[in-house]
C-alpha cells in the first residue's frame, strides 16, 4: 500500500533528522497524525521560527538570536581567552563541564579541502582578524582528534606564530571514571606519551 | 548553559515525537541548525500540510485526504468484507502482507472506559450503522490481544449478534520463521489451544 501524498511527504521529510530512517519516520508521522496533531503543529511553528530566527554570533559564530551570543555579551567572562571548537554542540558540552570561563570561536566544520572546507569556510579569516586586532591573548584548541581536527589545530598554530597569543590544547588521555580495559589503544598511547610527573 | 529561547523551543517541540527524549531532541535541533536548515524548513512545511490536510475517511476512519480513502474507493476490493483494526499503522501492516482484499474499519483506539474511550469515541456507532444498513457481510476482528483489544472484539461480537454478518478473528499462534524458544508462554498456550488437525 502506498501512503497518501501528504503522509508520504511527511515521512520523507522526517528522514532529514539524524538517526531517523524510513521506519522511524513512518512511526513519527503516524504518531502525530493519530495522537498528537497539536504537537505536530507546534513542532512546525518551532521549526520555522528557529530556522529563520537563529543566526550566527558575529564574533564567535555560535548560534545567536541577536548580533552577539550571550557568552560573547557576558562581561564576567574573560573575552580575551578563546576556545576554538568545531560545533555549537561542543560549546554545550564544555559549558556543561562548568570549568571554562573564557569565550569561544565556533568553526562550524573542520579543515577538509577535499570536501570544499578551506580556512575561509570555517571562519579562520575572521579568527585571524581578531588575533591581528589584539583582541585575543590566549587560544585553547579543542578541535577534536580526527585527522581534520589535527589539521585545523595545526593551521591555527601556524596562524598564531609570531604573535603574542598563547596557544594550548586540551589534554588528551583516558576519560574519568572509565576502566582502562575499555579505552581504545590510540587513546592509551596518547595517555602514555602525555604522562606527567606526580 | 541555557539554550537561546528559539533553540530551546525547538528542542522542546521535538520531544513530542515517539522515542525522542531531551538528548535526541537536542541532537536533532543542532543538526538542522548547523547542517540542514533547508531540510528543517521543508519538514515544517510537510508537518503543516499533513496536520491540516490529512483527515479521516468518512467510511473507515483511516487517514484520507478526501472524503473517502483510496481503499474505500477501490472497486476491485470487496467492500462488504470489513477488517476491524485499532490504528492506521495496523492497516499498513496488513496491506504489506498482501493477503487481504476487503476494506477496513479503523477504531483509532480501543475500548477503555477508564481512559474515557467508550464505543462512540472509537466509532463503534458508525460501524453499527453500516451493519444496520446491510453494507457489511463479514467482519474480521484484528484488534490485538491486549485486555482492551479483547474487550473491543467482545463488544463488536455482541453488536453483530442477531444479524446476518459473519464474524471471525485473525488466528493467534506462533509467528512464521521463529524458533519456538523465543515465543512467549501466552502465545504458545494460545497456539496449543488453537491447534488444527492436519
Amino acid at each position: 500500500m502506498k501512503h497518501s501524498p501528504l503522509v508520504q511527504g511527511l515521512i520523507d521529510a522526517f528522514t532529514c533528522l539524524p538517526g531517523v530512517g524510513p521506519r522511524s519516520a513512518q512511526r513519527m508521522a503516524y504518531h502525530l497524525l493519530e495522537r498528537n496533531r497539536e504537537g505536530g503543529g507546534h513542532l512546525a511553528e518551532a521549526l520555522t521560527s528557529a530556522m529563520e530566527g537563529v543566526r550566527q554570533c558575529s564574533r564567535c559564530r555560535n548560534f545567536a538570536e541577536r548580533d552577539l551570543c550571550p557568552i560573547c555579551l557576558d562581561s564576567r567572562r574573560d573575552q580575551s581567552q578563546v576556545c576554538v571548537v568545531s560545533s555549537p554542540a561542543d560549546v554545550l558540552a564544555i559549558e556543561h563541564s562548568g570549568e571554562y570561563r573564557g569565550r569561544y570561536f565556533v568553526l562550524l566544520g573542520q579543515l577538509s579541502p577535499i570536501d570544499g572546507m578551506g580556512p575561509r569556510q570555517i571562519g579562520l579569516d575572521q579568527l585571524e582578524q581578531q588575533i591581528q586586532a589584539g583582541d585575543i591573548s590566549e587560544i585553547i584548541l579543542a578541535t577534536g582528534t580526527t585527522v581534520e581536527g589535527e589539521a585545523t589545530a595545526h593551521y591555527i598554530l601556524e596562524m598564531v606564530h609570531g604573535t603574542a597569543v598563547t596557544v594550548s590544547r586540551i589534554a588528551q588521555g583516558v576519560p574519568m571514571g572509565g576502566d582502562l580495559e575499555f579505552v581504545d589503544g590510540a587513546t592509551l598511547a596518547h595517555a602514555f606519551r602525555g604522562r606527567r610527573p606526580v
